[in-house]
C-alpha cells in the first residue's frame, strides 16, 4: 500500500471532524512521540523507521474512494469532506535520526503545527515508527550478543504480515544485521540477500549426496549445504565434505555448512572438527533455529564453533516484547495566540507526559562518553561553559553536576512547513551512526541482561513546570 | 504493495534454478502447510488468510524490474529469467476454510503441482497465513473470555507494521472481534469501524467539561466519552454526566463511557453506579488499557461491569505467542512418473513429518460433536458403515473405537490448475462458519487455560507408510 492516509484509527478523524466544527483546526499545536518501556530487557532502543515516515507524510492525501467511504459511514458532514479532500501537510516534524540509540520517556519525533494536521498523523506514525525502531533494537541485542559473528535476518516466514517482513528486514539492518534473506527488501533498499537452500531441496532427489552434488554444480562460488535433513554427523557433514572434495578438484572452493535442529553446540564443535581435518577449515558454519540474543550467547559460552548466525522468527517478531508501547501525547496548544503547556495527568506516575515544546540533548564527558540525556523546554538554551547540576526527576536527591561537558540535540528537522528537510540517509550512513553512537556508551547500559539504567533527566524549568501542573486541580477547573 | 511475488526467501529461487538446471523444475510435487504449535496456551487455531493467500497467488508475475534486480544479484542466467519472464501458476491448492478450528500438525493447506511453482510460494504462504491465523486465533481467545461482550480492535498502532494492522484487525474479525479502529481495514472489507476519542481531544479544550460538551455536539447520537484524561470518577464520570443530561434535554440519548486507566473492576463498578443513579442505565461502558484474555477473565470475576472491550497490543501482536510456527514441508515428489513419498527426519520427534499426499477429515459423533481429526492418504477412503479404531501415533495404546459417526473433509479446493475455485465467502459467512464449528466442539478442548488436547490421528496407512519411511537408513542411501 503506497498511499497510508487511510490507515488511522477513526478517532483521529472523529476528532479532526470536532476541532472543525469547534474552528479549532488550525490552532497550533505541539505532540511528542515516545515509548515507555524497551522490548525485552533492554535499557535502550535502536531508532528505526524514518525514511517511511517521510514517505508516509509526503503521500498524504485523500482521494474520492477514500471520501466516498467516509461519507458512507454517516458521521461526517460535507465541510468536512471537502476540507479532506483539500488536505495538505504543512506542519513542522522534528525526529531523532535511524540509528540513534534512544531511551524511554524522551521525545523521538515532535511533531508542531495545525490541529487538524498533526492530529491525524498519531496513529499511522505510532506504527510505523514503533514497528521498526522495536525490530531494529532486538536486531541489534542479538548482533552484539553474536560479539562480532555476523547476523543475518531469515524471519519472512514468520513476520507478521508481507510489511512486517520487508520493513523488519530493513530495521534488523538499522540494527546491525548484515544481510537479510528477503529478496524483496533487497530489492527495495539495496541490502545484501543471502540464503542457502531448505530441506525440499534435499527431499527432491534420491539421496541427500546426489542433492548436494546438484547444489555444487548450480552454485559452485556459492556452496553452502543445509546438514540436518537426515543426520547431520553421520549423514550431512560426510556428503558434505564429499561435496566440496569434488568442487575443489574442479577448482572451486566450498563456502560451508548450516545447521537447523539439534545441540547446535556439540553439533557445530564436531562439523568445525570434521570440515577442518578433511582440510576445508575456511568452510563456515551457519547455525539457525530459533536463535535469539539469550541463546546465541549461551552457545558462544559453551564453546560453539558458529561463524554466522541466520535469526528468524524471534527477531522478526521481537519475540519476548512484541510492541514497543509508543504513544503520541499532545505537549502543547495555542491559547490567546500563545503556546500553553499541556499534559496528561495519570494516577499511574509512569503514565504522566511532559508538558510544553521541547529538546533532548545527549550529555557528552571530556573522553566522548555519554553521560545523560537531558530534556528541555525548546527555548531553554544549555550553557555548556558553566557547571550544570542535573537530577533524577523523581528521586530529587540523586544529583549529578557537570563541569566539562558538550551537549548534542538528539531531534533533527524532518519537516519544515509541510517540506522535507535534506535527504533519507544510506543505510551505510545510518550503520555508521549507530556504530559511532555505539562506542559512546559504557557497555553496562546496552548490554542485554541487567543493564544499567542510563539517566534521562528533566531540566529545572520543565521539572517546575511539571510540577506546577500537577499541583492545579485540574478536575475542578 | 500488491504484487508480492518477490515477497520470497532467496533459497526458493535458488532451490527453482537449481529444479530448472537439472531439468526437475516440471516434477510434480506435493506440499503441506502445517503449524507446529498454538499461540500461547491454546490448543486449537483459527484458520485465516485464504483471502489474501488467494489474491497473492492471483498476482504472482515477475516485472522486468524483478527481473532485472535478479540479474544483478549474479547467482541466476537468463534461462532461468526467462522462465520467470513466462512464469504461470498453474498447480492446485486446497486450503481449510477461514474460520475454521485446526489443530497442530494437521494439513491445513496442501499445493500440489509443478516443483518450480509450488516452491516458489512456500514463504509468502507462510508469511500470510501464518500472521492471519495467528491473529484470529488470539482474538478467539479474547472473545471467548468476554463471554458474550463484544470486543473491539483497536491494535493499528501497536501492529508490526501497516499490513499487520490492516490484515490482523481483518484476522481479528475472522476470529470473532466485532469491529476495528482501523479506517483501512474498514474500507478495504467492509467491517464495521468504531472508536471513542482520545486524551488529546481532552486536551485541546480549557477544561474537561468544555471538552465533552464539543464531543457531544459533534455527535449527539454517537457520545462515548474517555473519562480519564484526570481522575476518572471525581472528574471525568461527573462531567459525563453533566454533558449528557444537556444531550437528554436536547432530544438525544448518550451511548456511554470509555475507562482506559486504573483499577478497571472497581472503577467500571463506581461509574456504573454513578450512572445508574444519574439516570443512564442504557449507557455503555467500553474498557481497554492493556487487555488480553486473562485480564479480561479476571476483570469477568472481580464483577467489573464492564460492556465492551477494546483490545489493542496484545491482539494485534499475539503477545504472548507472536509467531504460529508454520511451516510448508514436501511430502511427495514425481518418481518415474509416480508420486513418491517423503518425509523429513529430525531427532526432534516434532520436527518429523508425514508423507505422501493427505486428507484430513473431522470425524462427529452422532450428536454432531467433533470427537478427533483424523488424516489419511488421499486415496484412503474413510468408510463411516463400518466401526473405525483410532489411536495415538506416538502412544499407539491409546485406542478407541468409534461405531456411529461422520468424517467430513477439511481441506477444499481454491486453485484448480492455477485457476481459483468459487468465490471468497464473506466475512459473515466465515463468521456463521466459525460460529458453527465452536458449537461442535465440548469446552474443555477451547477453554482459555489447560485444555483438552484435541485428537490428530493418522490412518493405520499413514501411520505405517511413516514408519517404513522412518526405518529405512536414508542416510546410507
Amino acid at each position: 500500500m503506497s498511499n497510508l492516509t487511510m490507515l488511522t484509527d477513526l478517532y483521529e478523524l472523529t476528532m479532526m471532524y470536532g476541532y472543525l466544527k469547534h474552528g479549532m483546526e488550525r490552532r497550533r499545536a505541539v505532540f511528542d512521540m515516545f515509548y515507555r518501556q524497551p522490548p525485552g530487557g533492554s535499557s535502550y532502543s535502536i531508532m528505526a523507521g524514518v525514511e517511511q515516515l517521510r514517505d508516509y507524510i509526503l503521500n498524504l492525501h485523500f482521494d474520492e474512494d477514500d471520501l466516498a467511504y467516509l461519507r458512507s459511514l454517516k458521521l461526517f458532514d460535507e465541510e468536512f469532506l471537502e476540507k479532506l479532500r483539500n488536505f495538505r501537510f504543512t506542519a513542522d516534524i522534528y525526529a531523532v535520526p535511524e540509528g540513534s540509540i534512544i531511551f524511554p520517556g524522551e521525545p523521538i519525533v515532535r511533531v508542531e503545527g495545525e490541529l487538524f494536521q498533526v492530529q491525524l498523523i498519531e496513529t499511522a506514525m505510532l506504527n510505523i515508527v514503533g514497528h521498526q525502531t522495536l525490530i531494529a533494537t532486538k536486531a541489534n541485542r542479538i548482533v552484539r550478543a553474536a560479539q562480532g559473528g555476523k547476523v543475518m535476518e531469515f524471519g519472512l516466514r514468520r513476520a507478521q504480515g508481507p510489511d512486517a517482513g520487508v520493513y523488519g528486514a530493513r530495521a534488523a539492518v538499522v540494527g546491525g544485521c548484515t544481510s537479510t534473506s528477503n529478496v524483496l527488501t533487497g530489492q527495495m533498499f539495496g541490502i545484501p540477500v543471502s540464503d542457502t537452500h531448505a530441506h525440499s531441496w534435499v527431499m527432491s532427489f534420491e539421496s541427500e549426496l546426489e542433492a548436494f552434488r546438484a547444489y555444487a554444480r548450480c552454485f559452485p562460488d556459492a556452496c553452502m549445504l543445509l546438514v540436518d535433513t537426515f543426520d547431520t554427523l553421520r549423514s550431512g557433514v560426510p556428503n558434505a565434505i564429499t561435496v566440496f572434495r569434488e568442487l575443489r578438484k574442479r577448482g572451486h572452493e566450498p563456502v560451508g555448512i548450516r545447521l537447523d535442529s539439534g545441540d547446535l553446540a556439540y553439533l557445530s564443535r564436531e562439523a568445525r572438527r570434521m570440515l577442518d581435518e578433511a582440510g576445508f577449515p575456511n568452510t563456515v558454519i551457519v547455525a539457525s533455529n530459533d536463535l535469539d540474543e539469550y541463546l546465541i550467547r549461551e552457545l558462544i559460552t559453551q564453546g560453539a564453533r558458529i561463524d554466522l548466525w541466520g535469526v528468524g522468527t524471534k527477531l522478526i517478531t521481537s519475540a519476548d516484547g512484541p510492541a514497543l508501547g509508543g504513544v503520541y501525547k499532545m505537549s502543547a496548544i495555542e491559547e490567546n495566540g500563545a503556546l500553553a503547556p499541556r499534559m496528561k495527568r495519570s494516577d499511574n506516575p509512569g503514565k504522566i507526559t511532559l508538558p510544553g515544546r521541547k529538546e533532548v540533548y545527549r550529555l557528552y564527558d571530556e573522553q566522548g562518553m555519554a553521560i545523560a540525556d537531558y530534556i528541555t523546554l525548546a527555548d531553554e538554551a544549555v550553557d555548556t561553559s558553566r557547571e550544570l547540576t542535573i537530577f533524577d526527576p523523581n528521586e530529587t536527591w540523586k544529583r549529578m553536576t557537570l563541569t566539562k561537558f558538550t551537549a548534542v540535540p538528539l531531534l533533527a528537522p524532518l519537516f519544515k512547513d509541510g517540506q522535507p528537510v535534506g535527504e533519507n540517509p544510506t543505510l551505510a550512513e545510518i550503520n555508521a551512526h549507530r556504530t559511532a553512537q555505539e562506542k559512546t556508551f559504557w557497555d553496562q547500559y546496552l548490554r542485554i541482561t541487567n543493564p544499567h539504567t542510563f539517566k534521562v533527566d528533566l531540566s529545572d524549568r520543565l521539572w517546575q513546570l511539571r510540577n506546577d501542573l500537577l499541583s492545579r486541580n485540574e478536575h475542578e477547573s
